[in-house]
């Protein structure tokens, strides 16, 4: 039995709560929050510690800490704190830094013998696998990844925050034209217009500018101004209604020739009714996989890119090679 | 630089050879068969040997033996053979038989010290890795594959074996209907018919009985009965015309739940206008991995369940993390 701590009881930590229960070589073995009275009333079967301050009691023994915080703020800090006294498993997905983080997270683990995965889940995490596979089995072929349809946390932030908006939820939508193209064997040069385009619902306060409000967002640099957006203006009850729930997904596509030129195409897609959930099921098999490393030996910190895959699976190698070959 | 030896000079030798020419970390040090001189009259600029009895001359030196045979007849053979010398990569592709290959891979290769990477391509190979991916992030789900639309060597060959048929060549084709119907998130119990038919082309020999051959290849045992076959006859300039590359391509899908019920898809799916050639692609990057376990002091068998993917990569572990997480 692996003994799981969730640091960071947000969605993320939810989700891996979730995925604990359907995992039966794991177990939760405690909750560290910043907030731990709150957790405490939502939380009953399992101890909750303050993850700023605490001595672990005698009887909770921990082998991975998956940390569920934000890329950030929290993993900057938690990452290489936590990688001192335990094995980690996080969501890192600033993708600018990741060699950065990496180098930190080695550093700390090396340091105390643990082992670190980083940067797990679906992007960062099994499309970056997707890449790298799709680049190595067709060298000098085009990689295009499309996301969506789905809520992207950052950019429905960054709406809420112009003036005017009281709540705020952006959907990315994959352009279907553009895929199509991809799909059928071309290998089209596309801007991010051409890519994706977003959805703003937009719940504004009484007696607020609306026409402002649509350009101060479609306007915005970096988060929207590169794209083709609509925004649509909703009542606080439709959106608490409609847009509760963080559906997600994604594709990479790999287009590619070999011998003489002939087309060659993978793609991998994702369609999610629950973005943290799924990520959530994709740190806990890494948790896994920390477990069985450190086992093995091994130290330091690790992506996704450098783990056996049968190590994530819950079957044994007898199995895997006699029902999933 | 890898030193490549390739050993069977057939369809996946040639394909073999034609990605190692887009792979600047590898070359062809020498091709091995069975009809050397056969070879020979095709292949100028490579050192060609007799497979079943050479002495490698001393300004020849293997690092990796790619084994091109078929899995019925070259490989229980050769492998364990072959991997007493080289370290190897084959496509053993007889899915029943993995775990005694394996073992008797791992045994010749222990005893000796080399890796032995086998039963990779697409299928086993990059399929199985996605099936075991999906049963790892979605425990409780149910995968579906479906291959085609493709050439199956094996039907074409049966329908091959009937009395009056000259040539035939037999196309696998995905029920569409069943795909989306796994895509829309259900998880339908589909027998061997509602997912594939199967259509061959046949040439037949003058005068035979059109309606006794059809009828003697959709009811073949084992190969045709379980399916809806068409067969559709065609001149032997049909056949030489529109019938003499081999597409192939199929799909994995895994459709589970997470938390309390939200629906969860992933799909791999690859569309190859030359299967051969994508199999023996995917040889060479294995290839790689077996000199890079075998010089991280690595012994035994593995499949591509067992390799970490950035050892299938021409790029460093920095790029990889820099440009594909």
């Amino acid at each position: 039995m692996i003994n799981i701590a969730i640091i960071g009881y947000g969605n993320i930590g939810h989700g891996v709560a979730a995925a604990l229960k359907r995992n039966s070589d794991m177990r939760l073995a405690a909750i560290l929050s910043r907030r731990p009275e709150q957790v405490k009333k939502e939380v009953k079967d399992t101890p909750v510690l303050n993850s700023e301050r605490f001595t672990l009691p005698p009887d909770i023994s921990i082998d991975v800490a998956i940390l569920g915080g934000g890329s950030k703020e929290d993993l900057p800090v938690q990452g290489p704190l936590f990688a001192r006294r335990f094995c980690t498993v996080d969501s890192f997905d600033t993708h600018a830094d990741i060699p950065a983080y990496f180098q930190r997270m080695d550093a700390a683990t090396k340091e105390c013998g643990n082992v670190a995965i980083i940067s797990a889940g679906w992007d960062p995490g099994i499309f970056s696998l997707e890449r790298v596979l799709g680049d190595a089995f067709l060298p000098g072929s085009q990689r295009f990844t499309f996301w969506g349809p789905g809520v992207s946390q950052g950019h429905s932030d960054a709406a809420r925050k112009v003036s005017g908006v009281l709540d705020a939820r952006q959907y990315t939508i994959p352009i279907e034209s553009a895929i199509q193209q991809v799909r059928s064997g071309q290998t089209p040069s596309l801007s991010k217009r051409e890519m994706h385009k977003r959805v703003v619902y937009v719940v504004a306060q009484a007696g607020a500018d609306r026409e402002k409000i649509r350009q101060e967002i479609s306007r915005m640099p970096n988060y929207y101004d590169e794209y083709d957006t609509e925004v649509i203006f909703i009542s606080a009850e439709q959106m608490a209604r409609e847009h509760a729930t963080y559906p997600h997904g994604g594709f990479v596509l790999t287009s590619g020739t070999t011998g003489t030129g002939n087309k060659q195409l993978t793609e991998y897609r994702c369609q999610l009714a629950s973005n943290p959930e799924f990520t959530a099921s994709v740190l806990v098999t890494c948790a896994r996989a920390a477990f069985r490393l450190k086992a093995e030996g091994r130290r330091g910190a690790f992506t996704m890119l450098d783990i056996p895959p049968a190590l994530l699976s819950p079957q044994s190698n007898d199995v895997l090679r006699r029902n999933f070959m």
